[in-house]
């Protein structure tokens, strides 16, 4: 599958963005940030490229080209996102003990949870140095200001939805509304920020902003819901998860939201008893998978997919911008919605 | 002990600057904070009054009076600071696997670690939205931006402090010059960043900007190393913490340093001994406590404190400040030098 022009056309500038901001620091826990980045190895030696699809800050440049701006000036705001989004993953990852991640062991399986947490939160505070960067771009301070009170609002709302998240590991009475209220803090939140943000460099005008961060929302909403069914469907070549790895860890994504919503109380009791089970083995999963298939949980998913990502890209058509940026954001959602890891 | 002025004259205005910014927000993620800063109880009934010294905001507001500023524009920098202190110290129960802080249960003895470090990451967005309402206190935005900057750095120093104080946990080689670069850091930063970012509210003058700064790392250091000798020394009935507590603990604080890096081989292999087992009763407290009888660390860090607190006095005696800043900072360091708690 081809990855979309969005995606690659400014990825070697975002990178160097991002390493001028955590390169050059010589304590170890820059070591961790670097390895969880991708810049280089367990032992610390040089990778040529990054980790990750570099989703968000790709986004953040595109709308801001897309507005009229240079992107030069978005490169800030797109470290500063994309250095968020990595840390709440290095948190995530100890949160949800989860010892692998992109074929690679977490941050804290190599380093021990204490000082992942420092490692974290450490890099949140750089994705702040980043945003400042924007000083030496001449944004006026009182925008760069504007721009910095958004960002902290919107990561609130990722560690809002990171809270929801793991408060549903408890639950089995969750209401698709949970499920959606959650994700779109979750996911939506930094997506969309990253597009309104982006914007922002190149216009003033509220409304056409709003659009921006209606549309990177609906992008979000899309892009976590076809996670949740990789998670469960996924293929471990391409994911770097097993097939049915959510169901293993207890996730409570979207398939299990939608079947225990959807369907009679006999396969549903089935379902949760399992979940509740101190170890869950293969016949566990593949049991779950079987009721799964009864249902038409992964259409149903796949459907949703399509509606947001349908409603993105309509509201980018109605949109005064090249047709060039319009053809990129077609091939991008094409991508959201075909992809397979 | 009575409490100096500096600590309790700006007492409620401080709480309610930070009230301002943690209050209103419905979510349990917010509860979890309310509840460390003292604002609520585990219940989530309202408390008369908040936890902890506040030593840090006091520090910062005295700092921009003394420069001759208004106190009311230092608020925001105060509330600032004091959050930044308080989600490193929900994340640090969590990385040294604490269930108590004074008196009462941690955060996350209570909610569990993972929102536990939730809990901290939103409060350090929070510490970060308290600074910028320094907007309504008609402080430039170019200013603020630096004070904002400014923040950030001496924030990754507390991050680094801790970082370093943990990797202390496994090595027995720590020399003095370790342990000082290491509380520089965790607790001299952030004090020494609350006096330097008050005085810059009161005065553009860099080199009165760094007088503070230096006044700040100064009583930081007094402060630790005094921390250090009540963690060993203090009774529970004052500091919370019983007699001999950081023994068990197996912290790396200045008396085992002092003691290890003083004494003959025999006495430092039976402390490191001690430290490795897996249990540490009341036996091997005792015994640690007479080895550090034989020595004279206790002496040693009093008098560590006193040269600190020398230093501070001196170079604040030595600015033109009124005679009553003089009078209340001569205050609070004997306050700092005497404190049992």
């Amino acid at each position: 599958m081809n990855i979309p022009r969005v995606l690659t056309k400014y990825r070697s500038e975002i990178s160097e963005e991002i390493r001028s901001v955590v390169d050059g620091r010589s304590l170890p826990l820059y070591d961790m940030m670097r390895y969880h980045l991708g810049i280089t190895d367990e032992q610390g030696f040089r990778l040529r490229d990054g980790n990750g699809k570099a989703i968000r800050p790709a986004l953040c440049i595109f709308s801001c080209e897309a507005m009229g701006g240079s992107y030069q000036s978005a490169l800030p705001i797109a470290a500063a996102v994309e250095l968020v989004h990595n840390f709440s993953l290095i948190h995530d990852d100890i949160q949800d003990n989860d010892r692998e991640r992109r074929h690679k062991p977490t941050v804290w399986a190599i380093w021990g949870k204490p000082q992942a947490i420092n490692a974290g939160t450490a890099m949140h505070i750089l994705a702040n140095s980043a945003l400042l960067r924007l000083q030496d771009c001449r944004i006026p301070s009182s925008k760069i200001l504007q721009i910095n009170r958004r960002l902290d609002e919107i990561t609130l709302d990722l560690i809002e939805g990171q809270y929801l998240d793991i408060s549903f590991e408890t639950r089995f009475n969750i209401t698709k509304t949970d499920y959606f209220a959650m994700i779109e803090k979750k996911t939506g939140a930094l997506l969309s920020g990253a597009m309104e943000l982006g914007a922002t460099i190149g216009t003033d005008n509220e409304s056409l902003i709003k659009s921006f961060r209606d549309i990177g929302l609906n992008l979000g909403m899309a892009f976590q819901i076809k996670d949740d069914i990789l998670g469960v469907w996924g293929n471990r070549d391409e994911t770097g998860k097993l097939t049915g790895s959510d169901i293993r860890r207890r996730k409570k994504s979207f398939p299990v939201v939608y079947a225990l919503s959807n369907m009679n109380s006999d396969f549903s009791k089935e379902i949760i008893d399992i979940y509740k089970k101190d170890d869950i083995d293969n016949i566990d999963i593949n049991r779950v998978l079987e009721i799964f298939e009864k249902t038409s949980v992964r259409s149903e998913g796949q459907q949703l997919v399509a509606k947001y990502c349908d409603a993105a890209a309509r509201r980018f058509e109605s949109l005064n911008v090249s047709a060039e940026s319009k053809d990129e954001m077609s091939e991008f959602i094409a991508f959201l919605t075909d992809r397979t890891y």
